[in-house]
């Protein structure tokens, strides 16, 4: 039941609220999106339901019905409907120095249009392009309650990232999340926040000036209307995006309950790769991490450039790890002692079959097997004296 | 070329020879071992044509031939038959207070008995009987150059998993394979060391106290004659009885080239799980486990139950991760989507689908479809009022 004990709107409040949003999509969703969050209500099937019918029907049509009171189940959404004033709504983001945007602008980024989890509009504050941001774009994102070790593992991955073009991506949190934004803010790197409150908010408060900082140099966004508040289901819906976003998440530092592995949940939700971050094993700090790499959720991740290779194994505007991926894929094809071979073999002298079997331990007649298969591939080469060179694989 | 030029054994000699090894496997064992770590030269291609014939037609039938000049490429081998005596070699072994052990022994760890890697013979020495010893074991190696964190962590394994009835197998080196041997030894655990050099030494000689600690709680073992000293490619041959007695190996911090990792690689080679031990990003120590965890490997390992579980995977004598284990295959036979739910279900308290739906952020459609398959399989449960509790799987 809605906070005004269900009373619905008079004629002459059902009339503005048409009049309102008329055939206009934007308003259409400034007005939807206010609608909802006013809700006080948490867990309940109507927003769900509520989303499942917009997503249908589209925003504009969904508003003139629930305003006619001709959307089912939806009698506590409608009480709100009075109370909704896009003009006034648009004003207030205004005066955040946010925008409006929302699917179909040159800013919306594609990657928020899959699978059921698009926000209805996002608020945008900042100097960058928000589309062309999450391009090439890493979530960084982890502990509040970090520690010095984490931090810096953090702050060297925004910084790393950054600095080979990549956007760091996280939530303005304490802890993890700061330190990533400071990475890339340090060399000057592009960098998206996104809030679990409205544009005009910071979260947690004591992050203001490091919000602002992000919007000067990249984008703060947030699905949130302003002056709403940051509560534990907007952190979960607010992951979502985090993870949407960007083309891999990284976790650094999460202990077994931390939230950012909701956000690492989320990642796994959309098909995105998971990278997390190792660290002491008598610490918890990072036990969160080290569950997720154990049960093969997310993949172990050292530096900067481990978290690209992860992210670009997705994305297409990739400039460095293509050559990279391919030979280590075409080496993963060789079986376990081919791999021994070639680990023995150089590259600038020979070996005879002898002496690297006699290494290996492993008969001569097995290893000289495994050499003319690996030949055929490329993998090893034999030279005119019998003696075996390592290849460089296909060609 | 042997270290006496070729020459070969007169006809007293080769009566000597044959005398010495009659028909008895084990001294024909004894006799081999002996020819063999004679030998001078490294890297070659006749032992690894003497291991293959010796196989073949067996000990006592191969000796014989050897001293007749019958075994093609063996001249060198040949060379050191007039050197050996049998019964003084197993008067040194006496001395050392060890006893020779061979395929078909009670003692013998059918373990060691596959794939081309069996030793001639095994000097073992210590109270404990070598096969009961490795029924259960894993084996903890690593660096020697280890930081103060490794060797708490190898301490803490070694002292966990001897704890837990599990034997600790390791190289007794300085590092994390003496601090493997310390955790087990300080709870009075079953332990195993498998040395580089013949039985009456140590290596490195600053561990003989902790070799004869090991003796005396479990066994010292080592396929090399007496005299014999550590050499290189006497480790990598060692390793591999490491990885071969262990069900498991667990790698707590390695560089990137260290030692430890051929035993690693042994495992593999043997089809064993391989357990690394993650360490803190920022320091090279742990930079090998890492990159063994990373390329898919080694499984990571925080503590003794991982390292259990671990080894249990490939072991028959378990006691407890067999329950541990199943429902955990069957939770990976879940979907992405269906795990999430069954993470917000709670076994005994019901949930409505809104109410998961709704923390899932995902269409109620979906939530309760997802349902109604984890319903059938036992994941989730329906209650008469609607609501869902978490199941317990397939009974």
């Amino acid at each position: 039941m809605s906070s005004r004990g269900g009373s619905q709107p008079t004629p002459t409040e059902v009339s503005r609220a048409h009049a309102q949003v008329g055939t206009d999509e934007r308003r259409a969703r400034v007005a939807w999106s206010r609608v909802l969050e006013n809700r006080r209500e948490r867990a309940s099937d109507v927003r769900l339901h509520l989303l499942t019918e917009v997503l249908r029907i589209g925003h504009v049509q969904a508003w003139h019905r629930l305003v006619d009171g001709d959307l089912p189940k939806c009698a506590s959404a409608r009480a709100h409907v009075a109370s909704v004033d896009v003009e006034a709504e648009l004003d207030r983001v205004a005066r955040t120095g946010a925008r409006v945007v929302i699917p179909g602008d040159a800013d919306w980024p594609l990657a928020l249009s899959q699978q059921d989890i698009e926000p209805h509009l996002l608020h945008v504050r900042g100097q960058g392009c928000l589309a062309d941001l999450v391009q090439r774009a890493v979530a960084v994102v982890g502990s509040r309650a970090s520690t010095g070790y984490g931090e810096a593992i953090s702050r060297e991955l925004g910084a790393g990232l950054a600095t080979r073009g990549w956007t760091v991506v996280s939530g303005a949190a304490y802890g993890i999340d700061a330190a990533a934004h400071q990475g890339a803010l340090a060399v000057e790197g592009p960098v998206v926040a996104v809030l679990p409150c409205g544009p005009d908010r910071a979260y947690p408060e004591g992050n203001r000036r490091l919000v602002d900082a992000v919007a000067e140099r990249g984008v703060v966004i947030t699905e949130l209307a302003t002056g709403t508040v940051a509560m534990r289901h907007r952190f979960l819906a607010r992951n979502r995006i985090i993870a949407a976003v960007a083309a891999a998440t990284v976790v650094v530092e999460a202990g077994l309950r931390s939230g950012s592995l909701n956000t690492a949940g989320w990642a796994e939700f959309l098909g995105r790769p998971i990278g997390a971050v190792p660290g002491p094993v008598t610490q918890m700090s990072s036990a969160g991490c080290h569950e997720w790499i154990q049960k093969g959720r997310a993949s172990l991740v050292t530096d900067s450039a481990d978290a690209i290779a992860l992210a670009a194994r997705v994305g297409d505007a990739v400039d460095q790890p293509v050559e990279q991926l391919g030979p280590a894929r075409v080496l993963d094809a060789m079986t376990t002692v081919q791999r021994r071979v070639h680990d023995v073999l150089r590259s600038r002298s020979v070996r005879s079959v002898g002496a690297v079997a006699h290494e290996l331990v492993l008969p001569v007649e097995d290893v000289l097997a495994e050499l003319s298969v690996m030949s055929v591939e490329g993998w090893a080469e034999q030279d005119d004296g019998g003696g075996w060179r390592r290849g460089r694989g296909p060609s």
